[in-house]
Formats: structure tokens, sequence, C-alpha cells
């Protein structure tokens, strides 16, 4: 038991961070040992389990990065840019893993992690489900073997309270399909088809949006030829989903050598 | 086997022609006894058989209407507008069943259509699959059932080649949606969503259109609430389907009184 | 505010009674006034709300019916059948609308419920998602209407604790299909289908049961035919659904004069 | 246009060798020289063209094996076994491409093909599906990498003359899926599930069969974990299909040192 990596979540109160804790709790193999908030919130100085209004768990939410890096193998950090800079540094320091879900990173936000990565694990990745990181290599590899034969549309679908269109996740693997292509996908996007559009261009990927209710997220992937359509998709039924991504990177950065990593190299997909 | 009504088939030479021609030769419940194609066309003239690059079948490809509608007690008509109503008045005349799979008429050419309907049956649908038609049917009924917390968005997929999204059977749908619902689509069609489109708009339909490779036609209309979606669905897998639809409304027709009839008068739907 | 009505929850600590409770507190059409448990539970003499592990909501857990049926103008109950044959009674004392998703009950149970339902309103259903209960009468109408020349398959996914295949919500469309149809399921039922089974026959329905990860029930009625097929389905994502289904039953009783209902007659699709 | 290679078609009459004639007329990268039929066929002697019932091809029709391959640079064949070992013995003589579509081997036919291969290119597939290969690769990288955590189901659906379940293709399929994970298939297979099955066993990989109209072919690889599920599909809407893949294979194969291959092979991704 006491073999049990220590982990840290970061920005505990929020979504992520309830998750978070709940799935380490469950887990076999990891502990929780630390929680951070930022100074004046409200939860700082409870017990985390109280806070989150379940039974005690015996571990005081602290606002002080210091005494909660102390502690910990492992640190699981969904917050912001200017955040996690500051973590991964702290976490480089502890040497710990530090897997980041946090998005929205500015190139200069991105080249302050690299030093900490020098001295730890970091790993890092917008999307921390394992189906649509693997899901993203399929498509790359299948756009790389089917030529212009084969047209690519990619079609998502989410809740109704999304406000942009097509979700990040279908530019992702729209990039993909280009990259196995070859091609700059702004060069060959098809978005919002409406009208009197003509036949459709050779070699161009399309995009199609689809929003309603609380669907949490579903995506295809469509290579359609003559005679056949191969068609590759995932759905996502929880959002605890990414979570359980975040403690999966966590344990294989265990005892891994230090650099930055991604949802690729933790399934061996590089 | 004399007992079974014997059919004209007007444009025989085209591509739903040639289908009816095949479907009505394996038919117990009827048999060719016409073929017309317009004055000066290579067939007029030749076996029908012979001129379809298949077994001759005794019957002369004519471009004389009146010689052509004599013989008939059905008619299957996949024309023109204006070719169409002068067959019309000749159907009458013949008390033959007359099937209209022709499209765009104008309102008056429709009008012209009226005193044939008079004497003789008429059946006419932009959409002879009896499918679509069923489904039209459904969606309007599930529209007018659940109200707006329910989100309709419909999707369709067609093959490259095609110029226009959405397709005129996903408006058709969306029409019914909308009348269930009563409200004009024109209001509420969400089409070519793309960019910041902000949340969805209640009470709004979602279309988005799929191209690629050689699709004949499928189609959905999703109603997606808190906790479930109800998805009511439509896949054409073979162009001939129109064609069978035409022959099931031409029975239909018979001995039927004379007036105009589409295919939700077929399917006992109206 | 005063003029909603007020809602009992019975077995108020299981699954669908928290799920209830959350539903009713959040609703703007009626009100939560009394919770049941069984004598001996460990929430009964609690308030409600810290029992579930939340904020106090002044109501306390009794395990009095005759105290607990007093307040309400709703039942809300998702028991087992010895209970809710007793509940249906002292609804019946008190003219409450009793809605009853408890499943299980033999037909003596069943004729134990009718003396009540002369004195009130009871509605009972084993599926009271919309969706669903929309689904089966859509599935009996096109069974109806598309003779055999349209296979009917149906095919559902649930997640991998579930023990039993198919569901019976499968089951539920299938006698919905066999019905419009005008046989019976059990003389058509292919189920199992494997190994050389022969071609399918004619007029048969068949049924295909997928088991996998955490599926909360998605259900498809597929009518093949040749060319088309008409693809009629829901997805259940959210097992509130099932309460969200009882609390619009509920608010439909209101005013409602005395009998058995069930979900057709809350969609006014009977 | 001398330059393109010449195509014997073997069992030229049959509906693959149908197919295979209007698409080797049809390309610009090889001329058809031979079409062979056994001996006695009333095709023999006759010019392939009007055979068909299509205008003449200046292709005499022979049963002479000799006279055929002698002409032939590849040869596309989708007959029976024996045949087929013959027919690779002569291809190897004229070193001409052997594109084999023929299934049904037995051992000692598959070991008979061997010395032909020492001479010439054989290709040989039961499945000439481009993208039911690909998905079959995509199937066993997917198994490798997500553990059992993940069910496997595989779904397919074929029209309603199949006389087995599930199909071979899904067999195959299933077979990828059982090498990705290190099992055998027949250990895990879960066929014809129905009535009380228990919870789902995890590690197995189960199969549902739908039957129904005229469906060519489809199959779903699921992968359903906790929250999330990965489905990879193929759809053929048309038996062309398989004879293009053919065609890609036999382009493939000239210039190619002799061996045997197979579609994985021809797709480069051995």
């Amino acid at each position: 038991m006491t073999d049990r990596p220590g982990v840290l979540i970061t920005g505990v109160s929020g979504r992520m961070g309830r998750m978070l804790t709940e799935l380490v709790i469950a887990s076999d193999d990891m502990r929780l040992v630390a929680a951070l908030e930022r100074p004046g919130h409200e939860w700082v100085g409870q017990d985390l389990g109280l806070a989150m209004g379940r039974g005690a768990l015996g571990i005081t939410v602290t606002d002080d990065p210091l005494e909660a890096f102390a502690k910990a193998q492992i640190v699981l950090d969904f917050t912001a840019p200017e955040a996690s800079v500051e973590f991964a540094r702290l976490a480089a320091q502890a040497r710990a893993v530090h897997v980041i879900g946090t998005t929205g990173f500015t190139e200069e936000q991105l080249a302050a992690l690299r030093p900490a990565a020098r001295h730890a694990v970091i790993i890092r990745a917008g999307n921390m489900s394992l189906g649509v990181n693997l899901l993203t290599v399929l498509v790359r590899m299948v756009a790389e073997k089917l030529d212009a034969d084969y047209d690519i549309e990619i079609v998502e679908a989410h809740h109704n309270r999304k406000v942009d269109a097509p979700s990040g996740t279908a530019l992702m693997l729209g990039e993909a399909a280009a990259e196995g292509r070859g091609v700059k996908l702004a060069e060959v996007a098809d978005r919002g088809r409406d009208g009197i559009t003509g036949p459709r261009e050779r070699g161009h990927i399309g995009f199609s949006a689809i929003r309603g209710g609380d669907i949490i997220g579903e995506h295809q992937v469509i290579f359609a030829g003559q005679g056949e359509r191969l068609v590759l998709g995932h759905v996502a039924s929880d959002r605890a989903l990414f979570a359980r991504g975040a403690l999966k990177a966590a344990l294989w950065g265990m005892n891994r050598k230090p650099g930055e990593y991604d949802m690729l190299d933790v399934l061996g997909l590089r």
C-alpha cells in the first residue's frame, strides 16, 4: 500500500478536480496525498471530502504549493496555462510526474515548460481520452494509405450549448487526415456546406456539426470510396473519461526518463 | 395471366424507363404492353429488349401516344412536366392509372393535371420510395409529440457529384418536422453551421450534408433531448427502389375511384 | 408557489428515489413534501438532504405511509410490486396521482391495482422514457404499413454487467412489431443467430444483443427491404431519463379522471 | 496504349467475371486480351461482348488455357480451388501476375500454389476490398493497444439469403482482434448471445449477425470501455468493389519480384 505513488491534485474544487479525486481514491495504483486550491478559495483549510459533500478523507485542502508538491510523486493538473507553467517548475524540483490537461497555452508558455521537462516527466495533451488519441493515429494512417479516391468527411455531434463548430477534436482529426494526405487542412477544408455547392472537390475534407440535447461528444471520420466506406468513430459517454486518461498517463510516466510526452507516447503509438 | 393489367412505360430509354421495364417484366401482377419514346429517338421502331441490349421482348418501341395509351390500364411515367400533362389527358381518356414520378411541375402544370384526375386515377410523388414517404409521416408525428426540449437535426449523405445541399429529401423531412411543430421551416432552419455559432437556438431545425463516394442517399432525423435521442433514418441502397414504388402505386390505383393521390394514400397514411 | 402539487417519493434512498428527489427539487411545477422509506432504514428520521450527502432540505424521511400520503397530490413510486399495491390503495384514499415505475407485477398484483384506479389516477409503465414509448408506437405502425418484404431486425446494446439478452425493451419493441404484423412474437423471433442458419425466414423478427463497456441502453429497429432500410432508433444517455418521464406523467395526471393509464396516454398516442 | 498490360479473365461468364470485364474495359491502365471459360460452356467461341448482352468486344471466349495464358501479363481469377491451382502453374510459365480471389482452398491446394510463386507474382486474398483489408489491420492494432477494459464486439449485417452467421469477414476481423490481444478466438468468442447469459466475460469477443433485405455487407468492430467507445466500421455498397480490388492488386504486382502476396502487401501494411 505504501508503495503506491502519492498524488497531488491541483484546482481540486473544479469539475475535473473532483472527478480526479474520486478516481484516485478508488485506484489501487496510487493514493491521494495532497489537494491544492488558490489562496482565498473557500475549500482551503477544510477536509477535502467534507468540502465535496462526501465523507471525510483526512486530506486538508491547502493553498501552499510548496507543501503540496513536497508530498507528491504525481501531479494531476487541469487548471490554467500560467498556473501550469508554475506547477511544472515545482514538479520538476520534486521530480514528480506532471500530467497537464490544461489547454490554451501560448507559444511562450509552452516554451516555459521546457526547462522543467529536463528534470522531470511532463505529459501534456488537449484531450486525455485514450480513444480519441488512438483515433487520431488511425485517421492519419488511413488517410496515408487510401488515396483521394476516398473522400474524407468528418462528422461530429455535441450538446446544444456548444458555441463553436466544428469541435476542436474534429479539427484535430482533420489535421491528422491532412497530415496523412500530405496537404494543409486550411486549403482543403469544406466547412458549412450549404446551397448550390457544385460537385465535391477531390481531395477535400468535409466537416459537419450536429448540435442537440446533451450529447457529450461523438466523432466520425468517413472515408467514402466507390462501393465502400471505412468509418472510424468515437463516442464519449462520460466526462470522467478525460480524468481516467490522466491517471493512466501518470502511471505510465513513473520511472520514465525526464522529457515532454503526450498521449501518443502513453499509448506507444509514436 | 391475361387478367394482369397492361402497362405502358413512357420515356422508356431513360434510366428510370429501363428500370421500370425490368421490374414490370419480372412482375406477376402486371405485364408490359407498350413502350413510348419521343419521335426521332433511335429506339423507335426497334424491339424494346434488343434496344436495351437484352433478349427480344416482342414489344416495339413506338412514338405514337394514341396507339400506346389504347393498350394500357397502367401508365408509368417518369419524364418531364409538359409531357406528363399531355399523358395525363390521354390516360384519362383510356381510364388508365397514371403514376407520375416526374418532378419540377409549375403551379400551372399542376392545375392542368386536375381535369384528368376527374376521369382517372393519378398518383404523383416526388419520391416514390415507400420508406422515405413513411419516414416523412413519422417525422411529422414525432415533431408534434415531442416539444422543443428535443432538438431536431437532419443529417443526409449523398455521393460526391451531388451539387446541392441539403438534399431535396432532407428539406422535405425538414418541412414535415416544421409542420409537426407548427412553425415555418424557413424561420427555424440552421444550415451550414460553422465557426462561432453561439449556443443552438431552441426550436431550430439543423441540417448537415455529408458528401462522399457513391452514396445513393441516406437520411437521419435526430430528436435529441436530455438523456435520450430518438433517431429516425432511411438508407437507399438501390436506385430501383423508386421504380418499385411506382409499381406498388399502380397496383394500389387499380379499381380506385378517379382522383389525384400520392404515396401517403398508397401507404394508407393520410 | 403554493399552488404547485406536493410530491411524495417512495423508496427515497434508492437510485431512482434520489434521482426523483433531485428532479422534483429543481422543478417549477411541483414541490417535494414527503419522503418514505421502509421501517428500520437508516435514513428514517433524518433530513433527506443530509442523508443524501447534500444540504438540508427540511424534509424528514419517514417510515409512516399514512403521514406521508396525507400530504401528497402526487406519488412517485419505483419500489417493489407488493409495496406498490399497498401504495395504490393509500394513493386512492388521498386522491393522489400515483406514478408507478415498479416492474415485475404478477397478474394477481395487477388485478389488485384496479380497485384503486376507480378512485384515483394510476400511471404505470415499465419504461418511463418518452422516447422509448414513442418508438414503440412508431414500430407498431411501421410494422403494420410495411409488409413482410421488409425484414424486421432489432438490435440493442447495453453495458457489460447486464445478465439477460435481449433486453426487456428490445422484447417490448419486438412485441410492438409483431402486433403491427398481426403475428405472435414467440412464433417469429430469431434469437441468438449463429452457425449455419439457412436463409432468413420471411416474416421473422431477429434480435441481436451487443454487450460492452458502460452503454446505458441503445435500441434500433431495422426494416430492411429491397433497396432501402428504415431504421428507428433510441439512445439513452442518462439514467435520469426515466425519472424525468415519471415527472411528466405526474403532471399529465393532475385533474385527470380516475383510471389506469400508461405512457402512451401521457404522450397522447393511444 | 500498347504498353498497357494484357489481361486474361478466367471464369468470365460468372458474376465476378462479368464485373471484371466491365472494369478492365473501362480501365486506362490495362487492356483485355483474353477470356476463358470451361470446355462446353455456351459462351465458348462467341464474342465476349455479345455473349454478355452488350456490343461486340472483338475477343472470342476460349476454352483453351494455353492460348489464353500466352497473351496475358495479368490473370484475374475468381473461380474454384482446383482450377486456380492449375492456372497458377500456367501463369508462372507465362510470368504473368496471378490475382486469385478464389476461396475455399485446402492446405494441400495452398501448398500446390507455392512452386508457381517461385516464378511469378501471386496475389491471393479472400476479400479483395481495400477497406476491409485495411480495417483488419486497424482492428489488430487497436486490440493490441487497448487492454481488456475495452470490450470487443463485432456486428455485421448481410442480406436475407445469407446462410451462415457470423460472416467470414466478421470472423476474419475477430481473428485480427484476438491476434492483437494475444488470445485464441475460439476460446473467447461469444456467439449467439441469448437468454440469461450472466455478465459479459472480460476479454471475450462478441459477435452479432443482422440479416435483412439486400444488404451487401456491413461490419463494425466496437471497443467499448468506460465512458467511451471506439467504433471501426466498413460498409460495402457495390459488389464491384471486390473486382476493383483485384485490378489494383494486379497493377501493384507488375514488375514485383516473384512470390506470394496478399492485400496487406498491396496496401503496404505488412
